[in-house]
C-alpha cells in the first residue's frame, strides 16, 4: 500500500518526493487516485524538483520525466549530472531516457525542464517519441521546430518556478552552463574573446 | 613498469589487452616506444577489438577511442551497450566520451569503428571535437558530410576487420541493429510492413 494514493494529497512535498524516489520503487511511494489525477502541470514540477534537486548537488538544474502515454505512470526520470557524475553530456533528457531502458518511447511523453540542445531534440526524434513537453522557453529555445519538422508533437508549458530557477544558475555559474550545452572549449574561446 | 613498452610488441593481442585495460589503468600496460608508436590504423583496430568485445557479450559491435592529439595518449574508450547496460542509446562514441570525462575534446580525434549515427554525430561537434576517424562506411555513412559541415575534419580509414564483424552481427540481429539505430518503435513498424 502507497503512502500517496489520493488526489487532495497532490503538493510540492508530495511531488519532491516522488522526483527523489527510484522509478521502479515508486509503487512504494503513490499510486491510486494520486497517481491518475497528476496533470500535464504537475509532471512538468516533477522535472522541475529534479532539476532543484540537481541545483542542491552543485549541478546544472534541468530534469525530465516520462510517462507512458496509455497508463500515464511515470517509466523514467531523471536529471543532468555534468559535475555530479563528472558526465559531459547526461542532460535531463538523456538521464530519464537511461532510465527508462530500452522500452518503446512512441508510446510515451517527455516532459523537460528546459528546452532540449541538439543532442538531446535528436536524440527524441531517433528515438520516436510521440510528444515532448518543455517547461522553458525563456531560458533557451530553437530545437521545438526541428521536432515538430520530424514528427514529434511539442507542447510549450512553462513553469515558473523551473524558469528562476534556471535564471539563477546561469547568473552564478555562466562557465558551467555553457559547458553544458557546447563543451569545455566553448568556455576556453568565450575567455579568449 | 608498463608490460608492453617495445615497438615491436604492436600486434593484435597486445592492442586487445590495451582496449579491455580501463583507461586510467593504462598506464600499467603500456608506455614507451609501444604507446608513441600507435598509428592511426591500430587506435582504428583497438575501436574494432572494443566491438568485438561488445559482439561476444551479445552485444552490438561497434567501438571507439579517443586520443589527444598532441600526447597521443587514449583518454577515451568504450563500446555501444545496449543489450549490456539496457541502455537505449550508449553507442561507441557516447560510451567513449563517457568514459574521457569533462575534458576539452577540441584538443582529441575520436576512432570510431562505425559510421556515426544523428545522434553521436551531433554529440561530436556540440563537444567540440577537431577530428573524427571512421573505420567503416560500408555498412553505414551518412554523417560525415554534417561533421565536416560543422567545422570537424574527417577521415575515412575503414578497418576490414571491423567491416566484416559489423555485417555479420547485422546478418544475425537485424532487429537489435535498427533498435540501435532509431529505436524499439522503428523495430515494430518494420514487421508491421
Amino acid at each position: 500500500m502507497a503512502i500517496l494514493t489520493k488526489r487532495a494529497q497532490i503538493c510540492d512535498e508530495a511531488l519532491e518526493a516522488v522526483a527523489h524516489m527510484p522509478t521502479r520503487s515508486l509503487p512504494t511511494l503513490m499510486g491510486g487516485e494520486f497517481g491518475s489525477s497528476l496533470s500535464d502541470a504537475d509532471f512538468m514540477r516533477i522535472a522541475v524538483l529534479l532539476a532543484q534537486k540537481s541545483y542542491q548537488e552543485g549541478g546544472c538544474p534541468i530534469g525530465a520525466v516520462i510517462v507512458d502515454n496509455l497508463t500515464k505512470s511515470i517509466v523514467g526520470k531523471g536529471h543532468n549530472t555534468l559535475v555530479q557524475e563528472d558526465h559531459p553530456y547526461n542532460h535531463g533528457e538523456t538521464s530519464a531516457i537511461r532510465d527508462a531502458g530500452r522500452i518503446d518511447f512512441s508510446k510515451t511523453t517527455l516532459y523537460t525542464s528546459l528546452s532540449p540542445c541538439d543532442v538531446c531534440a535528436t536524440l527524441l526524434y531517433m528515438r520516436g517519441f510521440s510528444k515532448v513537453v518543455v517547461g522553458d522557453v525563456t531560458n533557451a529555445s530553437g530545437n521545438e521546430s526541428l521536432l515538430q519538422e520530424k514528427g514529434v508533437e511539442v507542447e510549450i508549458l512553462e513553469d515558473s518556478v523551473g524558469i528562476a530557477q534556471y535564471a539563477k544558475f546561469r547568473e552564478e555559474k555562466p562557465d558551467q552552463d555553457l559547458e553544458d550545452w557546447q563543451g569545455v572549449s566553448a568556455v576556453k574561446n568565450s575567455r579568449v574573446l
